[in-house]
């Protein structure tokens, strides 16, 4: 629509706006009011930037919520949600009903109204809620497009075009994840990025000015985006329609649209922070709908009127639909191998092929190499091969080994960078700078554009994926496909000390629902995690990676066996104790076997063990056979983490009780006792014990066989009665 | 120093000044030439920086490291480690011999000089490493002093006045946390703090335009900061000292001088990101060494001329000391009651008697409520009383119940905001904003001020602590005392949905070294979580608090029972079976304790279990009579967390085994099968097997007794062979 036209339809219905603005705001107290919760006051106050978004600006088709090319919505300040689900009932979303709206904060399981947007329900293109990361995700959106366009645009053929709209309040642009994701927008000059910015100056505690008194419209200027004023967003529709029109016509930058609104307008807590987290309660809410010329008799008013108002949406989408699929007929005809591949993405599908580009056992090194290298020789040609891949970095290039031959940066085509390195929106490395944060859940947006067509794989030190981790979560929980690389997992890390070496973070991650953190021992197993990734096409995947050099066990590992989570590394008869190695530590699991024998005379069998989330999905008849639990053996764990949640698997363990200590990477390990030297006699007491008291002895111990998880150095104290 | 001396001995010593520059420089490639690593290009471009700080500008003495109101100094980019190392050797810090500053790197465990500084070592105000946090703290530092100078100084008695210097890198400013740390500082009007910003325009990937372009001066003026450029600070010493003091200066906003210089200067990498992370190399180092006129076959040269250059700092250090020590002892005369309590604060103490003000449990309410408003009842008659307590929320001020009566906000004095509330420097509640990260980091520079002088308590719902986690860990590596409250700590959070709901935080925070992760089943429990958070002087505590109502256990409650991290709560002789309850889900270990006595005749006992750390610590008698673990009944847990950890306790439990689901908090229990109709049967189940299969079959279960923690629900899969 021109600009031209827009005029000529706001002018047409101001009053009929002013009524659609009126019923719509009666509408959101009223749902508010119903179980007396939620959140009414800015998804009232934005109302009028709701009807410009829905009625005059977006790209979307409510028979085919799906369709490809349409705009992006993200809801960054999720809690309004009520705004969201109000506009897709209005302009006819089919799950929508009236009676779908009215299960808000209700008891009913099968809601499609969350008290925040969830990515399962129709209509919406993220789930978002924790504040900041919808801006992040919006990013992510945007990005999409451009590398899409870039990769399959050609003239006359603009098969990828569409917009990213994201909606923020006040709180989003206080959180860091905002920020940096704003930085990198403005980098990467994504003028396909519209932010919507309900500036109504309040937050919980009551006004913004309590905690934040920046020229945030500065602020987005410095960081590369245009910024556009609207001083009347409460009911000057065509305001705000003039301003998305100039954003959406931005020619290098994204763009700010700061809108200046009341929250709760029209309830007696409107402009105060009363009106952002609770119903108003029923005399308020009939004061309001007084004040706004409605029957304050009735409840849940929509007239008519208010659905004609919406009725060509419908319509209009499903010609929008026509146009792309009949460019993407014509485009198909006049590129018939680039539509191939097209459709593929489409279709969220990859090179079926893929297992090809993972090198076999035989091409790997068979001496020591340091995992996060091994993770090189098996993801640079995933990377190179598979044009799903994006693949960046939190700045660590130099040490996690991401690069692959050929690789193009994703840079505007325009950005000259001082180091010489440039690039265009058809690359697929990212420099995300030192910002993990944004890395992750930008990336969370990348794989939502559209699920499978993009597979994000994000990179940096295991550490700093705690700066990453509300993003990793928000991926799980979205059960978006995406790879982490996570490097220098260990005390191994070495000189960098505590800071930066991982003690509890595998509690974490392991304890995440619906994450594969997998920690592979040599070069076979991070080829095996590489597949148990690409295979996870509803998980994101963290394979867990070491900085220093680790013994290959070519005769022993497999990349099958880390599919079902464990699996006998080094099988023996008859054996005396079972001891569990993992990742980087599986050299002092290995090792202490070998003493074992030599020296104590006991048989070792050694389980490698680098997903507990894979093995926990195993039968159990394969569980029972590779830990062996009707054995007496006991089961030991060597790794230099925190010992929580090796419990379940293992009898007692070699573990970390601390932070960790800077030394060089061999010297910490020593420092923390982490030698076979050390680690055999311990293990052999242990056995000694099992045999003179017998395994379930164990069960009896200090409390409950696992502190011995902790004690393993110390058994005097807690082990055997 | 007034400018005018300063120019004096700055024109005087021009030459040396150079002669300084290089010995410095040739000294940094040389210790990092030893052990071939560590980073040794921006401590080299930083060296005029560091002379311009520890020669002409900064208050402290090296004989006494620990002089009160010494400027504060933060490497923010602590990676540059040995550029204060070096300084903290030349100018007289007597643990920093030659041969400990040759320690770096080095395999010697008593070193004082790991790779990024910490906080244990004289000299080093705070442990900093993971980018962008050491900015959060320096802010935390100066908000520290203003907080004290507006609480103690009087007319002619400024007893606290230091500035903090925070030395920042690229990187830093590309973090979130930085970002939003930027934000408090400007809005507070920090004046006192200075950001010297070593802008050497490279990152590990290569030249900062790679991944941000934004105008970073237009960026802190809009943020409302001061900015100081210099153009040449690789050597103008005099450039940087004037641009420090001017900045020292500063009547009301804090200062970013942004100096430009190049990473690795004189070496053959100079200005590039491979000097960034890894020694030169013998070759280039010699040829430094030529290019700065130093004999290239000497290693480790500094000259005598170099430490009579510094030879100042140590009387200059004692003077400032004698100075500060006639003002105190003087206004211990004119203001004998406050010195009192400034004395009390200057030795990180604080009053002994604060027990009187938590509650008794005879007035605390019997009937249901939130744990969150039990705190509040605990918590602000402390910190109305106990003038270390600084207490702030993440912009959850109406949720998290942290207001006390006359509360003053922490804001700068002439600060005038929309909502009507003021304060001054001297108030001791924090609006941090949606800032969790910040808010974490921050704290860490109020504690680290010196230790127990400030104390400080933050908000959120617990799932946010996610955001601020990697803050929260910096907290516990430094041992600093701080309470962080953490409300709306389940599923019972409801109708915001599985974005607010943790599943699988408490795990990380569980493993996490050195914190007390405290869940109150009660306000009796709460009113013992604070009493363990205050017992607990180097470690801080976490304390997990109910959105919703809870049943109160008058009769059985004890915050006496939670120093010891488990307690009996309802005893009985000869059970059949003792649950585990936590915190907001203790109602549904009790309820199933009765419904297994009223309709399945089984004798229950119940145990209280708010804090598996402090368990932990507890003696192997103590751990044998509250589990009974040489007795065969099955201890079952029941928490709505991901069971990882659990095993350690228990031999069953009922979990979760997924993210949350968006519904009223009681109906989020009943989807997730919370409910003592349900779980009872599955315990009765347990016992019965049990009974005759025997405890010890629980041991040769699916895979290991740990397993059944996870399905409860489901045993016929795994429990019993």
């Amino acid at each position: 629509m021109t600009i031209c036209a827009i005029e000529f339809v706001l002018k047409r219905c101001t009053e009929l706006n002013d009524r659609v603005l009126k019923t719509f705001r009666c509408l959101i107290a009223d749902l508010c009011e119903q179980f007396r919760g939620g959140h009414p006051g800015s998804a009232m106050g934005m109302a009028a930037i709701g009807i410009a978004l829905w009625k005059y600006m977006m790209k979307y088709s409510p028979t085919n919520p799906d369709f490809f090319n349409r705009d992006r919505f993200v809801l960054s300040n999720g809690h309004t949600c009520l705004f969201q689900y109000t506009f897709l009932h209005l302009v006819g979303y089919e799950h929508m009903t009236f009676e779908q709206l009215k299960t808000y904060h209700s008891s009913r399981t099968d809601s499609f109204c969350p008290g925040h947007p969830e990515i399962e329900h129709p209509g919406i293109e993220l789930t978002t809620g924790p504040l900041g990361q919808g801006v992040a995700n919006a990013v992510g959106l945007a990005m999409a497009t451009k590398h899409l366009a870039a990769t399959y645009n050609r003239p006359e053929y603009p098969v990828v075009n569409n917009i990213t709209w994201c909606m923020i309040g006040d709180a989003c642009l206080q959180e860091g994840v905002a920020l940096e994701a704003i930085s990198l927008a403005g980098h990467w000059k994504l003028n396909n990025l519209v932010m919507i910015y309900d500036n109504n100056q309040i937050t919980c505690d009551g006004s913004v000015d309590l905690c934040n008194n920046e020229d945030i419209n500065a602020k987005m200027l410095a960081c590369g985006w245009n910024v556009i004023n609207v001083p009347n967003g409460n009911h000057d529709i065509e305001g705000i329609v003039r301003a998305l029109v100039s954003a959406r016509n931005s020619k290098d930058k994204p763009t700010l649209v700061n809108i200046r609104t009341v929250i709760g307008i029209g309830s007696k807590s409107a402009g105060d922070a009363k009106a952002h987290g609770a119903a108003f309660g029923a005399e308020d809410v009939a004061s309001i709908k007084r004040k706004f010329g409605m029957d304050e008799t009735k409840h849940f008013q929509v007239s008519d009127e208010v659905y004609d108002f919406f009725r060509e949406a419908k319509p209009r989408g499903r010609q929008l639909e026509a146009e792309w699929n009949n460019l993407v007929d014509s485009y198909a005809q006049t590129y018939p191998e680039l539509h191939k591949e097209f459709s593929l993405r489409v279709a969220g599908k990859c090179t079926d092929d893929w297992t090809k580009f993972i090198p076999a056992k035989s091409d790997l090194p068979t001496s020591p190499i340091a995992s996060r290298k091994s993770s090189g020789l098996v993801c640079n040609p995933l990377a190179q091969n598979i044009k799903n891949f994006m693949v960046g970095t939190a700045d660590l290039s130099p040490s996690v080994n991401m690069i692959w031959k050929g690789k193009i940066d994703f840079q505007h085509p325009d950005r000259r960078t001082s180091c010489g390195i440039h690039g265009d929106y058809s690359g697929r490395y990212i420099h995300w700078g030192v910002r993990e944060h944004a890395m992750a859940s930008i990336s969370n947006g990348l794989a939502a554009f559209n699920k499978g067509t993009i597979i994000p794989v994000t990179s940096s030190f295991f550490m700093f994926y705690t700066y990453a981790a509300p993003g990793i979560r928000m991926g799980a929980l979205q059960r978006l496909q995406q790879i982490h690389i996570a490097t220098h997992d260990s005390i191994g890390t070495g000189e960098d000390g505590p800071t930066h070496q991982p003690i509890e973070l595998a509690a974490l991650y392991r304890a995440m629902p619906n994450l594969l953190y997998i920690r592979p021992a040599d070069g076979e197993e991070t080829a095996g995690a590489y597949i148990a990734a690409m295979k996870a096409t509803d998980t994101p995947s963290m394979i867990s990676l070491s900085r220093q050099d680790l013994e290959q066990y070519p005769q022993h590992s497999s990349r099958d066996g880390v599919q079902q989570g464990a699996y006998v590394l080094m099988e023996k008869a008859n054996a005396d104790v079972t001891l569990i190695g993992v990742g980087a530590e599986m050299v002092f699991a290995v090792k202490t076997a070998q003493l074992l024998e030599d020296k104590f005379g006991l048989k070792a069998r050694v389980v490698s063990f680098p997903c507990q989330r894979l093995f926990d999905q195993q039968p159990i008849e394969y569980k029972r056979e590779v830990l062996q639990y009707r054995s007496n053996a006991p089961r030991v764990v060597v790794e230099a983490y925190a010992a929580q949640g090796w419990e379940r698997y293992a009898d007692a363990g070699y573990s970390m009780h601390s932070f960790g200590h800077s030394l060089p990477g061999k010297d910490a390990y020593r420092y923390f006792r982490f030698d076979e030297n050390l680690i055999a006699p311990k293990v052999a007491e242990l056995v000694k014990g099992v045999r003179s008291n017998g395994i379930e002895s164990l069960r009896a111990a200090g409390h409950t066989l696992s502190h011995s998880i902790c004690d393993l150095e110390d058994q005097s104290k807690t082990v055997f009665q």
